[in-house]
């Protein structure tokens, strides 16, 4: 490949020399996809119209590790399925894969910040590498619509250019040796003639039952009814992101980092809500709602308490045209917002304990890549802001709402967590001590924070004079103990990424919107022959909703119960009936179930009470999957050349700890520097080390010490002080409220 | 009085010319009250020590119309409990009341916007009016802290000077003829030695039952514990802040416009919340959340419609300290936010209905004043979005969820209401109708919005192409029904008003965080002598809380029994259960209604369902009680003449009314004019037309029109289509999403 560094310039002479007109250049914001880089043209050029979002990927075949690499790149309209394993085929190449951020930079040396920025029309050369493969989408290379305009990046995925095909067939073969180098592929003809097509997108009905009902889905449907495009193993980021969108959890929206909650995860969270509500106002707390704003003067009241989150705060300056005198933010967390208020209320010890809880929404405006559900500007939790005479009355709240934590997620998401305490560097600074319920995901192999429940202490009674008279007389004010606790909507991605799969959502009975969807199978052709079986259908719909159950009968026309089964897997729902005349004949319904594609039929009579125990059962057997796969990744380990293997085997170390906190930083560098040693051309990303994260209550299920009382800790030396989890985390969690210390994280 | 203009400059010259020493002049907002004050400074001058909050009131006496006003001027710390009743009775006047805005205006001339900008430093002189009584805080003039400085405003709320005790002394007597002119008052002692205290600070315990044990109430505890200082009937403004502040509803926050919603508020709504959301779910509606965030783009996608909510949109234009490329607003209201992602999501006609509901809150940065729950800058609400293929289906909603608003007001809040229809001039301007359901606050006599419901009809459907293919082939593409439909907890402002008394707020039963309260009364001295007592409370709480009643037994020690009945009177509670040795031994209790105060004892046995009962009909008496005071007030009336004095008696008129849009306008000029007429001497704030709050859709309730079909509209003479109710109107409503029409007012 040649040497030369690719500018936006570059592509701009080379376009000029192949006298290839194009309009002004787009600037916007950076895209990651092609929902949001549509949202973004929408927005900077509204006016535009006949344009087509297209997608580059770029591919890396199975090769000896000695051989040259092969990489292929393809260009196709962001709506054309581009099939790997079609791809592979059509090109004779084995197991095609997306390539890794080493090959793309290999490809794409002048790369800016991440694969998102990869164009075709920043390939270096002419002439491009021969070994690269270069394949041009038919419906593009020879586009029907002469006024049809293709978008494609320039050099960062933050600009677009607008090209026609034929220009863009033009510029791509201008860089190959042979200026006839590229492939034209018509990637429709390929799936058409696949032996049997490996893409996904509707899925057979079972082969029992005779389909007569012909699809009549048309073009704009099947934009909702796509398979899910990424598995789940390969690309973990991109098939997360596809299983929200298609399971309809969520929708991208025109402000980056802020997604609309659709009613199909927002059920969920009111589900979490009015579960958790029920059991905290057992133990007294009360719901309030402050002010979404807090003055400048309160949110610097504590200058040293503002750093730490200062560079997340969204700020007011503005209402109509008028400037405000001074600016305002928005709420990034409440501590500042109302323990001023708790100094006010609390005058007298009769006024403790002060238990106030607010579900509301906060705001962080984070700079980094985000992320659904877990690193979003805007998103919803609820924080518990406690206030009690005594310490022990404070620590014992603090295990009860933790314990709750873990109900949420054990009993409602059916996702299995460790209860404990955080290390001295991972706690909430601001407090005394933080719990947490530590969850893990098994496809990276990481453990993610749950919920934390944090005891304050004194530290903010002190900072902001909530104190009463001691009712002992002749002794000193006292300070209040306070606690704060929090959980948030990061918990439904949580779920999502435990349970889904490949198909999609996997939804526990428990918190899903809908639990079971009856689909009426067996359809014949003609007028009015099916009534029968909808009939039945809607009857059986009738009777479990009796029974209390979020059942739903799906009786839209014009779709095969195939296409049907499929969209309800998408979107994962917990359990499928099917009933069609042999069914209603035999008095029975053929159950599926979602999480393990068990079939099994199901008597109609007393069908309520049967269905109730069998999402029962769906309920417990997943959460008990999800527990067994935790457990089985849950690894003790004492000697340290274990360590590293252990974690690159996708698993949580469980480690012999002197809990020293340089002792914990020297952990995670150790075993980063480790990790990373000679894995350079593996073509992987450099792997994390490992950081704590917590220290479960419950040591014994990890069996005593090898070496009793001496253990060692397995990094210093030291005297261990317990087993303490360790492993690399899901992704480093937003900072709250950082005062002073550095590590502090989360408080949620 | 001297004709010479006051100003700051003049305050300052006088004060220089008796040398008295001050520090700068603090700007700030402007204030209405002590508490607001309080904060102004505390974010103006955090530093700021021993300083006091003072008040200033302006008091009338009872005179003979003819004979010379003799008003009465107090200054005074905010904490001094200045009582009408007893400064009347140290100066021998009859019936003080606060003075009306004339009479305001007539001592303090330069008044610029309200009685807020009253201070004692702008009096007109020297002299001053030898007929105006000055009383000054004894603790203001004689300050034992020598550091102690009081903060008076100059000319405006919005500027504070902080000015020695002493010093305020000698300014006001150097403007009284006699130099010696003013009178200082110990309000301490003038209440001490008040015969018969009119103060209601502490309500003395029922005669028949001994009391015992001490009042043991601090200095704190009183701040929480002061009696609604207001009459309901003479200051209603006043009154109104007063009750939702002391009764624990709200408490103000220190950025203007914005109020903590305590739980005694808060769970309130959440009442309304559950109710209502499960009512909806009932109609198919699901639950979403859309981000706060709103973009330029979209906001201004439709210029015509940014205009009307533009002035009041707040803008984030600042990330931590990085300013944003493009400035974000908060959402004012969900219409340009949703609207683009129905288009997106509505692509057949199977996905039609679609019906989403948000509950978040919503901002609008208005600059009128501020008033709780009415006109507050952020505000709770839900706002009900749905699409349809049919307008029968949407009009069939729109009845539908207006008889859940209906039944919110009637069955939940107890307050009554009118269902109908807006008039062109009033309707939601972006639809094509607007239902309403209308209220009544009888203090004041006007009418005021409960909540709308709106058919959008398919301007927005067209505006944002929410279309489909027509089922019916060969058809052309069909543009959805829409409707929007919004309940704020504007709603719990209402229920304040229409059921607080002067002893505070009188919660309905079913809305009540706590419905009964327990006290424990006739108590003896001596260690443990009353636990019996206590433990009989506290049975009589777990039986009640079995049965499903939200009560509580207040034990807390240290106050009377007198002082916990008027500490739950103040906030409300509906039901006291008073116990007492005797009670016990009689197997009875003394249940005391809060909403008429009826006292009648209650047997133990069975009490779970005795209160049950009670309550429920604590409920519908309430709601009858102002049901019947609202039809007292509903009058039809056929003759101008009697317009305006139906008015001015505090009724709400029906007309008979051609439903022309320039005679509702002509009518509100004609009946605000007309009142005015003549009415300069009588201290009253210019009075407000009569707008058309609704045509009902009752309409038979007022009997036939006299004329039959041939009865004119009482204005213009024209054919008069409808009763219609025409009233004043509690105040006017914020203006949220006004596309090109002049006269829209609220979406919710």
């Amino acid at each position: 490949m040649s040497g030369v560094t690719v500018t936006d310039s570059t592509i701009l002479e080379r376009l000029s020399k192949l006298q290839i007109k194009h309009d002004e250049i787009i600037n916007h914001s950076a895209v990651k996809n092609g929902q949001e880089w549509s949202a973004e043209l929408s927005i900077s050029s509204p006016g535009l119209n006949s344009i087509s979002i297209t997608k580059t990927l770029l591919f890396k075949p199975k090769t000896a590790k000695t051989a040259t690499p092969t990489p292929v790149l393809v260009l196709a309209k962001e709506s054309t399925e581009t099939s790997s394993g079609l791809i592979g085929k059509y090109l004779e190449l084995k197991e095609l894969r997306l390539a890794s951020e080493d090959l793309i930079k290999s490809v794409f040396p002048e790369i800016k910040n991440s694969k998102d920025d990869i164009s075709v029309l920043s390939l270096q050369g002419p002439p491009i590498d021969e070994n690269l493969h270069v394949l041009l989408d038919k419906s593009i290379a020879e586009s029907e619509n002469q006024e049809e305009k293709f978008a494609l990046h320039l050099t960062e995925s933050s600009s677009t250019i607008l090209l026609k095909g034929q220009d863009i067939k033009s510029y791509l073969n201008s860089l190959t040796p042979t200026n006839d180098g590229i492939k034209i592929v018509d990637f429709a003809e390929l799936k058409a003639n696949a032996p049997a097509p490996s893409a996904p997108a509707t899925k057979a009905a079972p082969k029992e039952k005779k389909e007569e009902a012909k699809p009549a889905a048309t073009a704009d449907d099947d934009k909702y009814n796509m398979a899910i495009q990424y598995k789940k193993d390969e690309d973990f980021s991109g098939w997360y992101t596809d299983v929200l969108i298609k399971g309809q959890m969520l929708d991208y929206y025109d402000i980056s980092g802020c997604y609309i909650l659709r009613p199909w995860s927002y059920s969920i969270w009111q589900i979490i809500q009015n579960w958790f509500d029920d059991e905290i106002k057992k133990l007294g707390v009360q719901d309030c709602y402050f002010p979404m704003f807090v003055s400048n003067a309160r949110l610097e009241k504590e200058k040293d308490h503002i750093e730490g989150f200062a560079p997340e705060v969204a700020w007011v300056t503005r209402a109509g045209k008028s400037e405000l005198e001074e600016p305002i933010a928005i709420r990034p967390t409440s501590e500042t917002v109302m323990y001023p208020y708790y100094a006010k209320w609390i005058n007298s010890h009769r006024d403790l304990p002060l238990k106030l809880n607010q579900w509301n929404s906060v705001v962080r405006w984070e700079f980094k890549n985000p992320q659904p559900f877990l690193r979003t500007r805007e998103f919803l939790w609820q924080e518990g802001h406690t206030a009690f005479l005594n310490k022990a009355e404070a620590d014992k709240e603090v295990m009860d709402i933790l314990e709750l934590y873990k109900k949420v997620y054990t009993d409602l998401l059916a996702v299995p967590v460790i209860p404990g305490k955080k290390s001295e560097n991972e706690k909430f600074a601001g407090g005394d001590y933080t719990t947490t319920v530590e969850g893990f995901i098994p496809t990276t192999g990481r453990g993610i924070q749950g919920a934390t429940s944090h005891h304050l202490g004194q530290n903010f009674s002190k900072m902001f004079d909530i104190s009463v008279e001691s009712p002992n007389k002749g002794e000193d004010r006292l300070h209040a103990y306070q606690n704060s606790w929090g959980l948030s909507t990061r918990s439904l991605g949580v779920m999502v990424m435990v349970h889904g799969d490949d198909q999609g959502l996997v939804l526990p009975p428990r918190v899903a919107l809908q639990q079971v969807v009856i689909v009426p199978v067996g359809l014949s052709k003609g007028e009015g022959k099916n009534q029968p079986i909808y009939d039945a259908c809607a009857q059986l719909e009738r009777e479990l909703i009796g029974a209390g159950i979020r059942a739903k009968a799906d009786l839209r026309e014009g779709y095969t119960p195939g296409w049907k089964f499929n969209d309800w897997e998408m979107r994962g729902v917990p359990l499928r009936l099917e009933l069609g005349p042999r069914d209603i004949a035999a008095k029975s319904t053929l159950a599926v179930r979602r999480y393990d594609n068990n079939k099994s039929p199901m008597p109609l009579s007393d069908i309520g009470n049967t269905v109730k125990k069998y999402l029962d059962d769906i309920q417990s057997s997943m959460f008990n999957r999800a527990q067994e796969k935790f457990d089985s990744c849950l690894i003790p380990v004492i000697n340290w050349d274990d360590v590293v293997p252990t974690l690159d085997a996708k698993n949580i170390l469980v480690l012999p700890w002197c809990q020293g906190n340089q002792c914990e930083d020297d952990i995670k560098e150790r075993s980063k520097s480790q990790a990373n040693k000679g894995q350079a051309e593996d073509n992987k990303a450099p792997s994390a080390g490992a950081k704590s994260l917590c220290i479960p209550f419950d040591q014994e299920r990890f069996g005593k010490f090898p070496e009793g009382e001496n253990q060692k800790c397995i990094q210093c030396g030291e005297k261990a002080k317990s087993w303490t989890m360790f492993g690399r985390s899901e992704y480093e969690l937003p900072a709250t409220y950082i005062p002073q210390k550095k590590n502090l994280r989360v408080l949620y």
